[in-house]
């Protein structure tokens, strides 16, 4: 069975998960320790835990329990002192400290989700993700990063505090690997970070996968503001040290004029430009779902199909 | 296999459960569904769930499971906006929110907890329990009515508002039941608000089974003060309706002096003043365990041996 690294997090591993769930094939997911957003933050903050969301969608992701198991991980509590608390998240929060450790906690979360494979915190340690921008301004934490719009003016730096060792199974996964999937992702609040992470660039270097580069759907307005495929690609070499890809899988599918205008403010479709014999375009969208108005958005209903998505993806594994 | 059903709240369940379940009986626990206390008071209150945390006690009780994951369920938070609640308590709730059911979210956290027997709340409306003192106070709630120390100058009701209907299991099993174990447990707070739901009386008064009835070891200063065997079964009688009791249990062993004394403020050791063919002496007084002495009573140290009363209880499961 070829041995497939994912790397990211949130929803963007999800779909490349849930997708390659379906096939026989050796997955592991390797995940962003940056998150510090919504119920995350709150259980970083007050309980000095690891961040639980990234890897609560993974799991999920990757599990084979029953749909009543998978909905109560996605449970948030509505009201009072828990209001907006993910259950998933306090269920890894509690193995935590029950166990005290993280690596532990997912891996017996992930025995009691009956996941296939592994999930993998790319670090054990407790960081957080800053970014210097050109005008000086400093973003503290990953949630802020993700609501700026102002990192297309340029950025000095962006990095981790503090500058950690990878997790050495994540290392571990990385060398074995037959295929290694990076994104698709929040680009800076969910790719990169895991690049940031000491030990994990150089592994991708030497790595003898075949390494693939899901590029994101849309772009982020302020952000990845009018990238093509290109520009992805070069924006990853400093952090990797050169362009590792071999394949550059690429949705060429358009959703419906009426979900673009909807979807204006927060960023445009991605185009690709390359001619390059690495990019693969396929038509990749999810079904649109029906939902209000009003949470089109936030629901992020311009997505990956996972099944579109692993289709792909296993026409490079079978090598066909 | 008998089948034993047991009936109560709380840590007197808890120590009738957990001897029992290394016997090779059919086992069944009716639980009182009046607690409002601490975690599970939040709960409540927040979140208008049905009160988890005696459910949570006696599936703990009965699991087979990992200790790792009755750790898990016991763990409890310590700050921020999930400060005191249990894990398993939320866990509870969760399962009530996504299955639209507590009876249902018990028979999954079973599940989960890979239980040996079943636990049944003994109504499935959401009830609060209220006390009438002879003074015209009225007590709102169990915990108020735990920490009362007023109960003992009499009262003129206790009731459950609403009055409400018992779980149909609940009353099966009782119809059912080879015997009926009741007590030991807090005895105005855990055991009375069993019997005030809808039909658990009556189904006791015909009910086919041997009853047994385990007495308190101590007796609780200001509600059951200076009680003998005798009083707690008289004080049963209107509830029930006669004395249904085939067995008495009673604990005939002392505790160490300087464990009385720390004891003093909270109640008596209760003693047997009835040569009564039916009641069972036997020292059934658990370990001590080391704690920091503040934390004595909270500990509630002075307490049965589950072991020790499961022993006597299959003497006459057993007919022995």
């Amino acid at each position: 069975m070829s041995r497939i690294v994912v790397i990211g997090g949130g929803t963007g591993n999800f779909a490349v998960l849930r997708g390659l769930k379906n096939f026989p094939v050796d997955l592991s997911a390797i995940v962003s320790m940056a998150d510090d957003g919504g119920s995350t933050g709150i259980l970083r903050d007050e309980l000095g835990v690891l961040p639980p969301g990234d890897v609560r969608q993974c799991l999920v992701a990757l599990s084979n329990s029953s749909s009543l198991m998978r909905s109560l991980v996605n449970y948030r509590f509505e009201n009072g002192g828990l209001g907006g608390h993910s259950f998933g998240n306090l269920l890894l929060s509690a193995l935590e400290k029950v166990t005290g450790s993280f690596e532990k906690a997912v891996e017996e979360m992930g025995q009691i989700l009956l996941i296939k494979g592994k999930v993998i915190p790319v670090t054990n340690h407790e960081v957080r993700l800053k970014m210097i921008l050109n005008n000086r301004k400093v973003l503290e934490g990953e949630k802020e990063i993700y609501l700026s719009q102002e990192i297309d003016l340029g950025y000095k730096s962006i990095y981790l505090e503090p500058y950690s060792e990878a997790n050495p199974h994540a290392i571990e996964e990385i060398q074995k690997a037959d295929f290694i999937v990076l994104g698709p992702g929040g680009f800076h609040t969910s790719l990169i970070p895991n690049l940031l992470v000491r030990g994990i660039s150089d592994a991708l270097l030497v790595a003898k996968a075949k390494k693939i580069f899901v590029v994101n759907l849309m772009n982020r307005r302020g952000q990845t503001t009018g990238f093509r495929v290109g520009d992805y690609l070069n924006e990853l070499v400093p952090f990797i040290g050169e362009d590792i890809f071999d394949y550059i899988v690429v949705n060429n599918q358009s959703p419906p004029h009426e979900l673009l205008d909807i979807y204006a403010e927060e960023g445009t479709l991605v185009e690709n430009e390359l001619k390059d014999s690495r990019v693969i375009e396929a038509p990749l969208l999810g079904d649109l779902q029906q939902g209000p108005k009003k949470d089109l958005i936030q629901r992020n209903l311009i997505r990956h199909d996972p099944d579109k998505l692993a289709a792909e993806l296993m026409k490079i594994v079978s090598d066909l």
